[in-house]
């Protein structure tokens, strides 16, 4: 038996990338007629049938997939920037300041999404797709999400960044995808992380180093499911090597720098602990600079350790140890199940996870 | 006589952003019907009358706006991820290793488009579009474009993106804006930053600290318009203060922090400079690690600056003295343009010079 055609195979014989393929088959008009054509003989050679439910759904087919998620930019409060408003001859070409090293430093959650937005991006081109995106600021979230989900094939939506109920009535009318957050074992393709796995790991690695009688954990915000994820890991590695509760101190911050380096002059207040367990990178990066400024060194008096794997970690002195997200992966694979969704409208609800990487860098290790 | 209602005026009675007035004129659908209503009685009351030729064209408005340039990912070429294909139950929650600081970095230019994007999409949110992005790479480049143009009011693409005559094209049919890049005197919206103008200050400035004897300049690539841009104000300052083109090393990187330690390592093989100024922040901070590595102090024996104000800029130890690109600004007014293109299809073609930020850290300073 002959092996059934696939788009990879069309795209080779045809010597163009399957976005090329996939553009051909669902908006012939946006490709040259030159590669048109090559692509339909190659598709004609092959005998390629696109597969499943794909040709009734291509009727309906708008070719563009989003991607929702809430605001969290600091320049939305920014003063207004009005170009049109200006005479142009009083702009100065620059201007010159003694800086801080925070001036401009990006809201942790953009970072975060700033790479899963390249990673859907990238996925959607391999698939013959664009993205539109969408950011629910405050109220109107709800009038954006509906705004978008109009004019798309499928949506990818961050967890908890929409209301279940807004959510159910758009996957009524076409395929939802949730990213990020806590497996919900509803029906809804998923695709996230184990946190609490990998937070635990973490944590094994730091008590194998530091003494446990000074341990402390730095929570994310009440309501950010993955802060919830990762204090579930930490609770429950220390449960497993015996240690109370109570002889850990627990403070919360919001995921901020500045609220990493108020929860570490709190700790300092009390006596430094040996080892500082953060919900995230931006709260153990704070957390270091003010050991730093109180001439507490880290990792020789403390360890400290973050969850995220932003690129200030990489480059902070000391490097930071930290979980790192497969950020750009989560926007991939998210691309990749709606894509699924759209040939399968009737497969079971499928949850993805992908593996986390733990890198274990200077912040975490007793210098021998 | 009475001032004109504007939209603001609409909001601010109605209670609700300038988005929702946007939205309601445009999809009405995509509204609350609550919310809606108020909207509209808010129009009638003030008498309200969108701008100029809005409604003629409000007919063949599609409310997005799209954002194209070229792709500079790494990931692009990572190994093929395929969700679908793997045993979901094989795949480990984490993996553990001693990880290196260099693991991850992402390409210079997608660091900055990252921003740009969130600037673009802030605005058109404000204004009530949503953004479609698009990236070429590679030959399909073209086809990716005109698909995105093909569903759009109006497209903003990165200078040197997009060829002449494909630009030329597109921009018969919809408004384009183009982003960053030297002034072209062309029929085109364009908002850009003076790149050289600045860079000839951040000279002067290393000038007053270091010998001029032993100054090197680290080029971006040659087909880099801001990179050329910003050798010319180098070369001016240096004219001005009456150095030689001779006196200076003249390096090329290609923008990778990768390319900044090889010049630095081939600047310490010639005995090193008392000031390196780099093209952008990438090579600069690769240099510092390089000259750390050969036991060289910054600032103490070398001076080092950057350009673009990149995070990692304001986090290296020592901070590093460098040009902050108004990035998001960049963004935001590139939707002003075409917002004001769409209301006014007959305006003028205007050029927005936005401000730089020479932002003077521990890098380039002489120690007292």
């Amino acid at each position: 038996m002959t092996k059934k055609a696939t788009v990879y195979d069309v795209a080779e014989r045809a010597g163009v990338s399957i976005a090329t393929v996939s553009r051909v088959l669902r908006q012939p008009d946006a490709v040259r007629p030159v590669t048109r054509e090559r692509v339909l003989d190659s598709v004609a050679a092959l005998g390629y049938v696109p597969s499943g439910s794909a040709r009734g759904l291509a009727e309906r087919r708008t070719g563009v997939l989003g991607l929702y998620f809430p605001g969290f930019d600091a320049s939305e409060d920014a003063p207004v920037l009005d170009v049109l408003a200006g005479d142009q001859a009083e702009v100065p070409p620059f201007t010159v300041e003694q800086a801080s090293a925070d001036a401009g430093a990006p809201h942790p959650t953009m970072l975060f999404l700033d790479e899963v937005l390249r990673g859907a991006e990238l996925e959607a081109w391999k698939q013959g797709f664009v993205l539109m995106i969408g950011v629910g600021r405050g109220d109107p979230a709800r009038e954006t999400v509906r705004d978008i989900a109009g004019r798309v094939d499928g949506l990818m939506v961050l967890a908890q960044s929409v209301p279940d109920d807004v959510l159910a009535r758009l996957a009524q009318r076409i395929p939802v995808v949730v990213l990020s957050g806590p497996a919900r074992g509803d029906s809804y393709d998923h695709v996230t992380v184990s946190n609490a796995e990998a937070m635990s790991e973490l944590t094994r690695l730091v008590l194998a180093q530091a003494d446990p009688g000074g341990l402390a954990f730095l929570a994310g915000p009440e309501d950010s499911p993955d802060g919830a994820q990762r204090w579930e890991g930490f609770a429950a590695a220390i449960a497993e090597a015996g240690i109370a509760a109570d002889d850990v101190t627990v403070l919360r911050g919001d995921f901020t720098r500045a609220s990493g380096r108020r929860a570490a002059e709190e700790l300092i207040a009390r006596g430094a602990p040996a080892a500082l367990v953060a919900a995230n990178d931006q709260m153990a990066l704070g957390a270091i600079d003010a050991f730093r400024s109180a001439g507490i060194r880290v990792p020789d008096d403390v360890r400290v350790t973050g969850f995220d794997g932003i690129e200030a970690a990489a480059l902070s002195r000391p490097t930071l140890t930290t979980v790192r997200q497969p950020m750009i992966d989560l926007g991939r694979a998210a691309v990749q199940l709606l894509a699924r969704r759209l040939e399968q409208p009737d497969a079971e609800p499928m949850t993805v996870r992908l593996p986390l990487q733990i890198l274990v860098r200077e912040s975490s290790q007793r210098p021998a």
